[in-house]
C-alpha cells in the first residue's frame, strides 16, 4: 500500500461536473489500496473574483485581511471535494491549513513553510479516511493568523505534506499532461519528457517554464519526494520529477529541453565610476526594495572615461519602482543614466548532458545567428545557457534552439556539437 | 467610553458599495470614543450560492463538510469590511469564530455555544483595533472541527460576544428600524416600539416575528445583554431589548404586538386509545425524528368508543417526515389514521400588560370572530395568547387583533375589555 498526495489545481475543480469528476479518480485511488491525501487550489476563478471584491473596497488592502480573505476559497473547493467523494461511499475529511498542521513564517501573501505537523491527518488516514488539505494557506507560527503562501503555493503544499507524510509520491494534476521539450504551442513537435531531475525541473522552472513552480521543485528536491506531474483530464502517465542529475550515467544525460520567459524587462545603468563598492550600490538600492533581479552584465571600464555600464534583468511588473529607486540615488552613486527597456524575451537550452558534451555553446550561438536573431546577454550554469533577445523574436529562439538540437519527436534527443564552450 | 458590539446582516455587506457604507458607521461609531467589535453575516446570496453548489456535488452532504464550506462566507465578508475600514484609515482586524474563542458542542450545523474566550479579541481591542468576528460559526470543544450554529447564528455570536466582553450594547443592524407592534406590512399603522422587555421579546420570536431569532434572545436575557435592533439604512434609533417584565410597573404595562406564523403545519392523529403512554408514543416518535412540536391539543375522549384524537403544529418542512415516521407506528401504537393540514396560520398576541388586564380573551376571540375567522386551536402563556386559522385568513386576523387592542399609530397602545380570561 502507497501513501500518494495529489494536487488538483484550479481549473480542475472550476465546476460541480468537474469536481465530481475529480473526486471519482481520488476513490478509484483509494480503492487501489492506497493511502490518499488531497490538496485543491481555488475553484476557477474564485481567487480573482475576491481580489477584485477587494479591489472595490480598498485600494491597498492591508496582507493581513487579504490572506483572510483569499484562504476561502481552498476552504470551498476541499469541502466540496469531500462532500462529492462521500457521495461515492467513500470517507472523507477536510482540513484547512492550519489544521493540517502546515507553519509558516508570517509574511502574509509570500509566507514560507516552516514545518508541518501532519497529526490530524495521519490520525484520520489511520482511520482509513481521505484526506482534504486546503493548499496555499498556513498558520503562522508566530502570532497564529491564516497567511498564504503565494504563487503555486498549493503545489507547495502539497509536496510539503508528502514530505512530511514520508508519501511515496506528490502526483500534481494540471492541464497539461507533464513537462515538454518547450512549450507545444510554439513548437508543435516538442517531446512529452518521461523523466526529468530535479536539478533540470530547478532549472527549467527558473528560466521560464509554467507548469511546476519554483519553491515547489526546491521543496521537492530538499525533500526528495518524487513529484508526478500529469493531466487531471486523462489517466496516461505524465512526467516524473526525481532524482539528482548526479546519478545519471553520463551516456544517458542529455539536453532536456528548451524554456522560454516573456517577464522580464532590463535595467542598464549607464555610465557608473568604475571603482569597488558603485555596483554594490545600485543592487543594494533595488534589493531594498524586495526585487530579485536575474541575469547581471557588467560592461568593460571604458579607458578614456573610466566609467562602466551595469546591465541586468528583473520581473517586469516591478521595473518602474526599480527605476524610481535607481533615479533617487542619482546623485548620490553618480551615473548617468537609467535605459529601461521591457521589449526582451529570454531563451533558455537546459539539460544535465551539457557538461558531458562540448560545443554546446557554440551551437547555440550558431543557430540563433542563422536565425537572424541578435544576442544581447548571455549567462550560462553547469546545466543552461541563457540569452536575451527580442520579444518579438522569442519564439523564433525557441523554434531554432529546439531544432539545432534536435530535442523534438519521438526520438529521444542527443547532443551535436562542435569545440569548446 | 463604551464597549459596542454591532452585528450586520447579509443584506448589509451584499456588495461592495454596502459594505463600504458599514465601514464608515463602523469608523464613525469608533472616532465617537467606543470600543467596537464588529460581527458580519455572508453577503447576500453567498450562504444560498454554496448550498446549491454542495447540493450539485453531493445529495446529502456531510455535516462536517457543510460547516467546513459555509463558514468561507462569512470570512469573506468579515475580510472585507476590516479592508474597507483599514482604507478610511483606522485600524482593523478579523478573526474567525475559532480565532475568536467561540467554543461550540460538536452537532454541526446547529451547534450550541458552551463558552466564549475572547482573549485575543480583548489584546486587538487593547490596542485600539476594530475587531471583526465571522459570525455563526465556532470551533467544537472536542474535535476542533469547524461548526456553525445554525439560522441567526450570526446574531446568537454577536451577543455570546457582548456577553463575554461585558459590552455596554449589542446593535443588531438589519433591513428593518425596529420591533413593531405588527408586520407593517400587513398592518399600515403598526407603531415602532421603543423598548421591548426580553421575556415579550421572547414571545414574539417564538410566535413568528422574523426580527431576532429565539436563540439570540435568550443568550442576551440569560447574560442580560441590552439589544439593540436598527436600521443599517438609517441613524435613527430602533428598539432595546432589555430588561425582565417582571421590572416593568404594572400600570405602564402593555400588550407590545401581534405576531403570524405561516412557517407551521399541523398533524392530527385520529382514534387513539385514550389510555395512559398511548400519546406519549405518538409524541417519542416525533422526538425521535429531532422534530420540535409547538401548539398541542388532545380533545376528549368519545364515551362511546374511548378514542381520542391528538392535534399538534409543528415546523412545516419536517411534516412529510413526520407523517412517515407516525405511519409506521400505526399498527403498534393502534390509531385509526393521520391528518395532515399545511394550509394553517398562527396569530398571537403578546405583552406584560395581559397579565394585569382582565378580558384580553375575551376580546381576542370576539375580534377574530367580528371578522369571520374561525379558531381551530388555541395555546396561551403568562403573557401571549395563540390561535390557529386558516392561512387565507391569517392577515385578516393580525389586522383584526392590532385594530381591537388599539396598537397602532403614534398612541401608546392601552387594554380594553370585557371580564374574564
Amino acid at each position: 500500500m502507497a501513501l500518494v498526495v495529489q494536487k488538483y489545481g484550479g481549473s480542475s475543480v472550476a465546476s460541480a461536473e468537474r469536481i465530481r469528476r475529480v473526486a471519482e479518480r481520488i476513490v478509484a485511488t483509494k480503492r487501489a489500496g492506497n493511502d490518499v491525501v488531497v490538496v485543491c487550489s481555488a475553484m476557477g476563478d474564485t481567487t480573482d473574483e475576491l481580489l477584485d471584491l477587494a479591489q472595490q473596497v480598498c485600494p491597498s488592502p492591508p496582507a493581513r485581511e487579504m490572506d483572510m480573505l483569499l484562504t476561502a476559497g481552498e476552504r470551498i473547493s476541499n469541502a466540496l471535494v469531500a462532500m462529492a467523494i462521500s457521495s461515492m461511499g467513500a470517507h472523507a475529511q477536510s482540513f484547512t491549513g492550519s489544521q493540517a498542521g502546515v507553519i509558516t513564517t508570517s509574511s502574509h501573501g509570500k509566507a514560507k513553510i516552516i514545518d508541518v505537523n501532519p497529526g490530524r491527518v495521519r490520525s484520520a488516514l489511520d482511520e482509513g479516511k481521505i484526506v482534504l488539505v486546503a493548499g496555499f494557506q498556513g498558520v503562522s507560527q508566530e502570532s497564529k493568523d491564516v497567511t498564504t503562501l503565494g504563487r503555486g503555493g498549493s503545489d507547495t503544499t502539497a509536496v510539503a505534506l508528502a514530505a512530511a507524510l514520508e508519501a511515496d509520491v506528490c502526483e500534481i494534476y494540471t492541464d497539461v499532461d507533464g513537462i515538454y521539450s518547450a512549450d507545444p504551442r510554439i513548437v508543435p513537435d516538442a517531446r512529452h519528457l518521461k523523466t526529468v531531475s530535479f536539478e533540470e525541473m530547478l532549472e527549467l522552472a527558473a528560466c521560464g517554464a509554467k507548469v511546476l513552480m519554483l519553491r515547489c521543485v526546491e521543496y521537492a528536491r530538499r525533500y526528495n519526494v518524487p513529484v508526478h506531474v500529469r493531466s487531471s483530464y486523462t489517466t496516461k502517465p505524465g512526467t516524473i520529477v526525481s532524482g539528482s542529475m548526479e546519478d545519471i550515467p553520463v551516456e544517458e544525460a542529455i539536453l532536456t529541453g528548451v524554456a522560454h520567459d516573456r517577464s522580464e524587462a532590463k535595467i542598464t545603468v549607464v555610465g557608473l565610476d568604475d571603482k569597488p563598492g558603485y555596483a554594490a550600490q545600485v543592487f543594494r538600492a533595488v534589493a531594498d526594495a524586495e526585487i530579485n533581479i536575474d541575469m547581471v552584465l557588467q560592461g568593460v571600464s571604458k579607458v578614456d572615461t573610466g566609467k562602466t555600464d551595469i546591465t541586468f534583468t528583473l520581473p517586469r511588473e516591478l521595473g518602474p519602482v526599480a527605476v524610481e529607486k535607481l533615479m533617487k540615488l542619482k546623485t548620490a552613486i553618480g551615473f548617468s543614466e537609467v535605459l529601461y527597456d521591457d521589449h526582451i524575451g529570454k531563451v533558455s537550452l537546459v539539460g544535465a548532458g551539457m557538461k558531458s558534451h562540448p560545443g554546446v555553446t557554440a551551437t547555440f550561438c550558431e543557430a540563433l545567428s542563422e536565425a537572424g536573431i541578435n544576442i544581447e546577454l548571455i549567462s550560462t550554469s553547469e546545466i543552461r545557457i541563457s540569452v536575451l533577445c527580442r520579444d518579438t523574436e522569442l519564439d523564433d529562439a525557441v523554434r531554432a534552439l529546439h531544432s539545432a538540437f534536435e530535442l523534438g519527436g519521438d526520438e529521444v534527443a542527443t547532443v551535436h556539437g562542435g569545440t569548446g564552450r
